[in-house]
C-alpha cells in the first residue's frame, strides 16, 4: 500500500534525527562563515543538458531525469560542482575575482538502495575559485579541520598527497596497455586489499608481479613535493596542529579530475573510512562551464558525519527540543501557565506549554516520553501562593520557586 | 543555449540573497525552537499516489510528476501538509500524543512563471497536532508574532476570525443554487474589490443585491465567538500584545479545510497582502492520512518575508560575509598573515585571508567589491615592528595595533 510509504531509498527524518542533522549543519556552517565562505543556493532542477555528460557514462545512468509539463528535458541535482560551474559561467561579472562559497543542499542519485546509500542525501561543499595560491589549499585544510572539531570529534586526521607524485612515480610503469590512471586506481585500494591484493590486480592488468611490487615500494618511499610543503607550512601558520596532518603518498582518491593536492578526512574513533575528501582541480570548471577557473575544495560526507557524531554521543540531547514543560490542569490555570511560558521564552528558554487540560501524572509521563528535562508545575496551591514547582525529571526532585527564580535557574543550567 | 541557463521559473541565490534567506530562516527557526517545536524532514520525492487527489483537480495539474527508472510513479513535494499527514499515519507509535513540529523545505509547483511566483520555493510551517485546547491556537499565534518580530519587522498585525461566524451568519443566505462556501469565497474579496464588487459578484451568483448587502452588513457586525475569546485570552497571557491582534469578521482565507480559527499576518510597513496565514483544521489529517488528529498551524510566506525584510533593511549587511580581510603580499608575508587569520578566527571573527600574492591596491579594491568592512594590513614594515594596520573601509582610516589588539577591537565592534 503506497499511501503510507516513504519511497524506496528515501528517508523521513523524525525530530531526533532531524535535530542531529541540524546540529551538525549548524556547527559546520558557522565554521565556514568564520573562514569567510559565502552561501550559494542553486535550484533542485537543472536542464538535463547541464548535467548529462559531465559525470561519466555510469553516473549519467543515475541521474533522475524527466520531461516536465512544458516538454523540457530536466533533471534533479546530482552534485553541487556542476551547478556551481554553471553559476560561475552564467554570473561571471557579478561574482568577485576570488569566490569562496559553501553549499549545503540535497542531491539525488537513482542508485540501488543499500545500507548507508540513499537516493537523496545531503552534500556539503566548500571551494575557493580563482586562486592558485598555496594559502587557498591551506585555508581549505584548516577550515575542514576546524569544522570537524566544531562538531566535537575528538581526533581529526587529514591524510594528504599530491597527485603529481603518483603521476611522476608511476609513469615509468605505464605502457600502451596500462595507463597511469589505471595503476593509480589500483594503488588506491592498498588500504582495503593490502599489498598482495594490489600486486595481484596489477598483474592481472598486465604488469609483472615484480614490477608491481617495485611500484608500491617506490610510492611508499616518496617524499612530499615542494607544493605540498608550502601548503602544509601555510596550514600550520593558520593554526592547524601538526599532528592532524599525515602525508600518505599512496593516497589516490577516486575522482580523476584532481590535479595536485588531494586529501581525505579520517576520524580514528569512528573508523568507517573517509568522512570527506577533496583537493585541487584546476581544469574541471573550464571543462564544465567554459570559464578558466582554478579551484580547490572539499566535499564533506554529511550523512556519515551525522551518523558518526550520533554514535560518538556528540549530539546534545536537548539540542532543540524543549527544556521545560509548563503544566496545564484546567481553564482556571490557563492564565498563570501561559504567563509563565511567556516569561520563560522571553528569557530565551525553549518552553512547551502542555496543550491540553489533564492530570499531573499524564503530563509528567508526556515529559518523560518526549525527554523534556524539567517540568514547571503550577497547581491551585502554587497559584494561591504566587509560586511554582520546578521538577527535575532526572532526579525527580522538586523545588518551590517564584517564576523569576525558575527562569534564572533554567537559564544558568548548562544547556 | 541551455547549458548556461537556470531553468525557467527557478532561481539561483547568489551570496547576498542566500545570506538574506539564511538570516530569516535562522531567526524564524530559533523562535520555533523557543516554543518547543521540533524539526521534521520529509523526502523531496513522494509516491504520486500520496500527493494526487489531495489538493484538488486544478492543483493536481501543477504537481511535478514523473516515472523513475524503477517505473515508479513519483512526484516532487507540493506542500508540507500532505507529507506530514503521511508521517503522522506511518509513525503513529513513534510520535508523542501531542506533536508540535516545524518544517522548512522547498516545494515544487509547475505554475506559469510570473513576477513573485516560482516553480520552487520555500515553505515554512509550524503545526500542533493532537490538541483541541485553545492554548494551542494561542501558541501558534504567539509564536507567529514572535517569529516576525525576531526577523525585525517593526509592526506585526494578526487579523483573525472564526470560520463558524461565516458559516452561521451566511447560512440563511445560501440555498440550492448557492452554497455557503461559495458566498464565503466572494466575501473573501472584500479587501480587494470592495462592497460594490462583492455585491455584484454575489448578485451574479444569484443572490438579490439587497440580500447581498445585508449579508455584508451582518458579517461586519459579527462579534468574536467564545472560542475566539478563549484563544485571545491565552495569547495575551503568553505575552502577545493586545494591539497586534485584530478581529476581522470578514476574513475568510482561501482554503476550504479550516474549521474554526483562521488568521493571517500583515506587516503594515510592507503592505503586499498576507505574509502568512493559518488556522485550525481538525478534519484534514483524517481525510489525508486516516488518523484522527486535530490540528492548528500556520504556513509562513517565506520568500515574501525575505523580500520584505530586504526591502525594509532588516538584513544585517555583514550577515555572514567576512568582517575582515587579511592582506597577503608575497611568500615571505605568508606566515604572519596566516597566523593573524588563525588568531582572528580562533576569536570567532569571520576572516578571509587574501588568496593570492598581490599589491595592496588590488586587495583594498577586492575588499570594497566584496563589502568586507575591515582590512588587516601586514606589510614588511609592520612585520619588522610586530604590529599590523587595521583599516576601516568606511572611514578609510587606519590604526597601528598588535594582532591581539586588533582581535579585541574587531570583537567588540558591533557585529
Amino acid at each position: 500500500m503506497n499511501t503510507l510509504a516513504t519511497p524506496k531509498g528515501f528517508r523521513d527524518f523524525l525530530p531526533k534525527d532531524a535535530r542531529a542533522r541540524q546540529f551538525v549543519a549548524g556547527r559546520v556552517r558557522a565554521t565556514f562563515e568564520k573562514y569567510g565562505f559565502e552561501p550559494l543556493e542553486t535550484p533542485t532542477i537543472e536542464y538535463a543538458s547541464v548535467l548529462l555528460g559531465k559525470y561519466g557514462e555510469e553516473a549519467d545512468k543515475l541521474v533522475f531525469r524527466f520531461t516536465d509539463r512544458g516538454d523540457r528535458d530536466v533533471a534533479l541535482r546530482y552534485d553541487q560542482t556542476v551547478p556551481t560551474a554553471r553559476v560561475l559561467a552564467q554570473y561571471q561579472n557579478d561574482l568577485p575575482r576570488y569566490f569562496r562559497r559553501y553549499q549545503i543542499q540535497n542531491v539525488f542519485r537513482a542508485e540501488k538502495p543499500q545500507r548507508g546509500r540513499y537516493r537523496e542525501f545531503t552534500q556539503c561543499d566548500i571551494d575557493i575559485f580563482g586562486s592558485t595560491c598555496p594559502v587557498s589549499d591551506a585555508e581549505i585544510l584548516a577550515c575542514t579541520y576546524d569544522a570537524f572539531k566544531a562538531v566535537g570529534f575528538p581526533t581529526v586526521t587529514i591524510k594528504y598527497n599530491d597527485r603529481k607524485i603518483l603521476f611522476e612515480t608511476l609513469a615509468p610503469y605505464a605502457g600502451e596497455q596500462l595507463t597511469v590512471l589505471s595503476i593509480i586506481q589500483t594503488i588506491d585500494k592498498l588500504d582495503k586489499i593490502g599489498d598482495d591484493g594490489v600486486v595481484a590486480e596489477l598483474t592481472a592488468k598486465g604488469l609483472p608481479a615484480e614490477k608491481a611490487a617495485d611500484a608500491i615500494g617506490e610510492i611508499r618511499r616518496a617524499t612530499p613535493t615542494e607544493a605540498l610543503m608550502k601548503i602544509v607550512a601555510a596550514a600550520r601558520s593558520l593554526g592547524l596542529p601538526e599532528t592532524a596532518l599525515q602525508f600518505d603518498p599512496s593516497l589516490a582518491r577516486g575522482l580523476d579530475y584532481y590535479t595536485e593536492l588531494i586529501f581525505e578526512v579520517v576520524v580514528p574513533e569512528y573508523p568507517v573510512g573517509s568522512m570527506g575528501g577533496g583537493g585541487r582541480y584546476d581544469n574541471l570548471i573550464k571543462q564544465l562551464g567554459d570559464v578558466d577557473m582554478p579551484a580547490v575544495g572539499i566535499a564533506f560526507g554529511f550523512d556519515r558525519m551525522v551518523e558518526a557524531a550520533t554514535a560518538l554521543g556528540l549530539i546534545p540531547s536537548t539540542g532543540s527540543g524543549a527544556k521545560v514543560l509548563v503544566t496545564l490542569f484546567d481553564p482556571t490555570a490557563q492564565d498563570a501557565a501561559a504567563s509563565a511560558a511567556g516569561a520563560l521564552r522571553a528569557a530565551g528558554i525553549r518552553t512547551e506549554l502542555f496543550p491540553a487540560f489533564d492530570k499531573l501524572e499524564k503530563q509528567l509521563k508526556y515529559a518523560d516520553r518526549t525527554a523534556i528535562p524539567y517540568v514547571l508545575i503550577i497547581g491551585e496551591e502554587e497559584r494561591k501562593n504566587g509560586v511554582v514547582q520546578l521538577k527535575n525529571m532526572t532526579t525527580r526532585e522538586s523545588v518551590t520557586l517564584t517564576v523569576q527564580e525558575a527562569v534564572t535557574r533554567l537559564r544558568t543550567d548548562s544547556d
